[in-house]
């Protein structure tokens, strides 16, 4: 019987982690994998105030550290269900159920692949599906962009600020995006587009040097030179074993306050539907997350 | 005439700042006093995660260090109001006028003192203005909490949890707080209350060690022993200057996409109306702003 489950081990559920510590809240964090969450792929991360250049995976070490420094507990398991039990939150998971007054759902959203040669083995080697995150790291380089959705074309018109050129790779033959930024693209001179192509391979050596594409109308191929890839294809939120109110993407909705559509359930990170997935949004989310369960299960009593 | 200016050099602004070099706004950041906020005055802070335990100050430095070293430009200057002309915000400075396309305003606020003696000298050192921030430097030692409304009541109850004795200095004969923390504090057995008290000293060495009363009805005075003074009795934004949307306290109304009742500019960290006042908190707004306020500049060209 815990007050607090955390679920995920990403910045915001250590951050929960941290704060729930602090409050002195009996609590376990539940991670299905290895602690870090997606940020632990990135290999540099300029942007967490704080830490000019660090890699992903040094920092979530410093963010677990400093949550077992207060005596987190953490367990491996893989979260099954959810389920209302009077005032108790009950969480199944693979090794049985745990009990908790709150629980703050911190799992995550992992961006869609391509599923190409060159894809994994680059991530962060020039691959990469964060603009805001990684498009700082390609100035005056070349940069290949695949997606024609509103996020896609979105992030090229940023990334084209930045780097020297940016194509973008579209299977269809005209760009999903919204009018005003299909307009942007048009009228930005260093965005190409290849209308009906499908990029098919990543090339390099140590860190990505160019594409494959291939033309779907001719089946040729053609060699594009890039140090970047981003794709932008969709994301896809951990949250199937929630049944919270979601939107039609499955992100969970929630207040200012990170509670969800069910009482003592907050969700807290990328898993939620929010303006920007960084690591400082994910950290502001999960010490509200923690101080509004805390608050709630102080109302308990 | 620049893209950003961002008002404040707290957590909040520098953060800001942060995002928007990355992002190759041409921006600059206005301070008023020094660099880093309220909490460059903390002694210890143990709730930004990756940081187990630094400095206030010493912590800023580093986000100042991570803000210049992206080549941010800071100018110490006293803001005096805000204005629209057409697409441009102007800020009026001591030093004349400065133009952007938009504006970040990250002023914070600051905790109201009862201005007693020993209470600016022991600032940090048993002095404070934020239970969640350094409540858990009192377990097992004795607090005295200043006030009676909400907030006061609040957190002499999540001080209760950790302190050894909580003693509620209140200069009414009853609390002004809700009913159901009002009976809270009546059922915590380590929480007394001193009605119809003020506190007139704050006494110590290198740390807090006592505070003496006075008992409003009679004059007489007695000597508490405390190694910690949380003082409740409000919080004031510094947002005068600016003519936006504000809740009745002067704190910024913004939506999560930290825009406030005006096109163009934007509010962040403790200066908004916010659930929470974290450096945690304070950087993922700072992030969402800037990263808000670029697609604004992007829409305008």
């Amino acid at each position: 019987m815990y007050d607090l489950i955390i679920i995920g081990g990403g910045p915001a559920g250590l951050t929960a982690g941290i704060y729930a510590q602090r409050m002195k809240l009996k609590t376990v964090l539940l991670e299905k994998e290895g602690l870090g969450g997606q940020i632990a792929l990135s290999d540099i991360i300029e942007n967490y105030p704080g830490f000019p250049s660090i890699s992903g995976m040094e920092l979530m070490q410093k963010f677990e550290g400093h949550a077992k420094g207060l005596g987190l507990e953490i367990k491996l398991t893989t979260v099954e269900g959810i389920s209302l039990d009077g005032n108790w939150r009950v969480v199944k998971t693979h090794e049985g159920e745990l009990r908790a007054k709150a629980i703050i759902i911190a799992t995550g959203a992992k961006p869609r692949k391509i599923g190409v040669p060159g894809e994994k083995e680059f991530l962060g080697k020039g691959v990469s599906y964060c603009a805001t995150c990684d498009g700082p790291f390609f100035r005056n380089q070349k940069v290949v962009v695949v997606g024609g959705g509103d996020t896609a074309v979105k992030e090229a018109v940023f990334l084209a600020k930045l780097a020297k050129k940016v194509s973008i790779v579209h299977r269809r033959d005209q760009l999903r995006a919204e009018k005003i930024l299909q307009e942007k693209v048009l009228n930005t001179p260093n965005i190409e587009v290849f209308w009906s192509h499908m990029l098919k391979e990543i090339k390099g050596t140590k860190t990505v040097e160019g594409v494959f594409l291939e033309d779907m109308k001719t089946n040729s191929r053609k060699y594009v030179e890039a140090e970047g890839v981003f794709v932008f294809v969709g994301i896809n939120p951990t949250t199937d074993f929630a049944d919270v109110e979601k939107d039609e993407k499955g992100f969970i909705e929630t207040n200012e306050r990170m509670e969800t559509s069910v009482k003592g359930i907050y969700a807290a990170g990328d898993c939620r539907v929010t303006p920007l997935k960084q690591v400082s949004t994910a950290v502001g989310d999960g010490a509200i997350a923690a101080y509004a369960a805390e608050s709630y299960i102080e109302e308990l009593k």
